[in-house]
């Protein structure tokens, strides 16, 4: 069933998965698909119908219980476990991912580094020591990681991403800005800023920058 | 009106402006909202009803102009000028952002830079003298900039926040991993890579980790 869902349906549920988080927090129990549309901005019919690809979380007219779609969706998601990660590219960007604090409460973890600088590559950080590029496939045919992730210049990713896709890593997580050929069975998220960015500036354009 | 719009409706407009760009390359001229919908994996009623707190786009059976509503999207979500960052916070993330290939194309210049660390104040990097902190609202009081970058520790954030919102500054780019408390009038967007790993883990979880 889960083949069949649009992608950016799932990219929804972290969306309901962190709504839900927070009405939790509140004490809420129950929450009607028209209250959970209200504070996410969007219609009750939509919610319903991405639900609706994983099975009946409400009763007619009863709403959901908050807790048991909270669960439901993390199991989902899959993030009711711990994914490991292997880091390739240990230049600031690299070195700023190593010392993030926001995987590992997502249960997210960095298991290995690679980089080719040889000022870099024996280093440690964190718990992490640098390892050659060279060994990157030695490395993750011996233990396989979950995830990769690309933080190498634009014109090194491609490299990089079949590089890693020929080890088995069948998720990587790009900071390159660029488009990349995707090896097939190889599932790849951008993380662009400049998307952020596009949704703050409908707001920000009508007033001016205000001087002190 | 922009301002009734809900938030997460704005959060989807760079995306069908993506996907309208996209078509528009393909040489496409007219779209309908259902075929806008499967390409995005979204309801047709959704799309229609988020381009309506706009006002008009398609006929009625005749779909969307493609080239006139991304055009539109661009000048409604603010993307057809330029606008200027300011960064606080050069450590391994500052530097890599100032060294980011993707902020440019999209209109965003970072045209300010601070650190407290006077090893790194002083020096250049790409076109940018970073700035002691110190300097931060005598600086952006003589040349106000639209956007603010944080690129400091969890805990020295809200502070930087404060700050950039004391000097006039509307938009607030958060890459620190915390819920910052909110300056009246000042909006922020987080930059969150876990959300982005939490749509791969959908598809990651029925897989095992391949052994080459």
């Amino acid at each position: 069933m889960p083949l069949e869902v649009p992608e950016v349906v799932v990219g929804r549920l972290p969306i309901y998965a962190r709504g839900l988080a927070s009405l939790l927090e509140q004490g809420r129990e129950v929450v009607s698909s028209q209250e959970l549309g209200d504070q996410l901005g969007m219609t009750p019919a939509q919610i319903r119908k991405d639900l609706s690809y994983f099975g009946r979380f409400g009763k007619q007219g009863r709403g959901y219980n908050v807790r048991r779609l909270a669960e439901e969706l993390r199991q989902i998601l899959g993030i009711d476990r711990e994914w490991t990660m292997a880091l390739v590219g240990v230049g600031n960007l690299g070195r700023a991912i190593l010392s993030y604090g926001g995987f590992m409460p997502q249960g997210f973890r960095v298991v290995e580094a690679f980089d080719s600088d040889p000022s870099t590559t024996g280093t440690k950080i964190g718990k992490v020591v640098i390892k050659d590029v060279s060994e990157l496939r030695r490395t993750l045919s011996r233990v396989p990681v979950d995830i990769g992730i690309v933080a190498v210049p634009a014109d090194s990713a491609q490299e990089v991403i079949d590089a890693l896709a020929s080890c088995g890593v069948k998720g990587i997580l790009n900071y390159a800005p660029m488009a990349p050929h995707l090896p097939s069975g190889v599932l790849i998220q951008r993380v662009d800023p400049a998307l952020s960015l596009q949704c703050m500036t409908f707001y920000l354009k009508s007033q001016p920058a205000a001087a002190k």
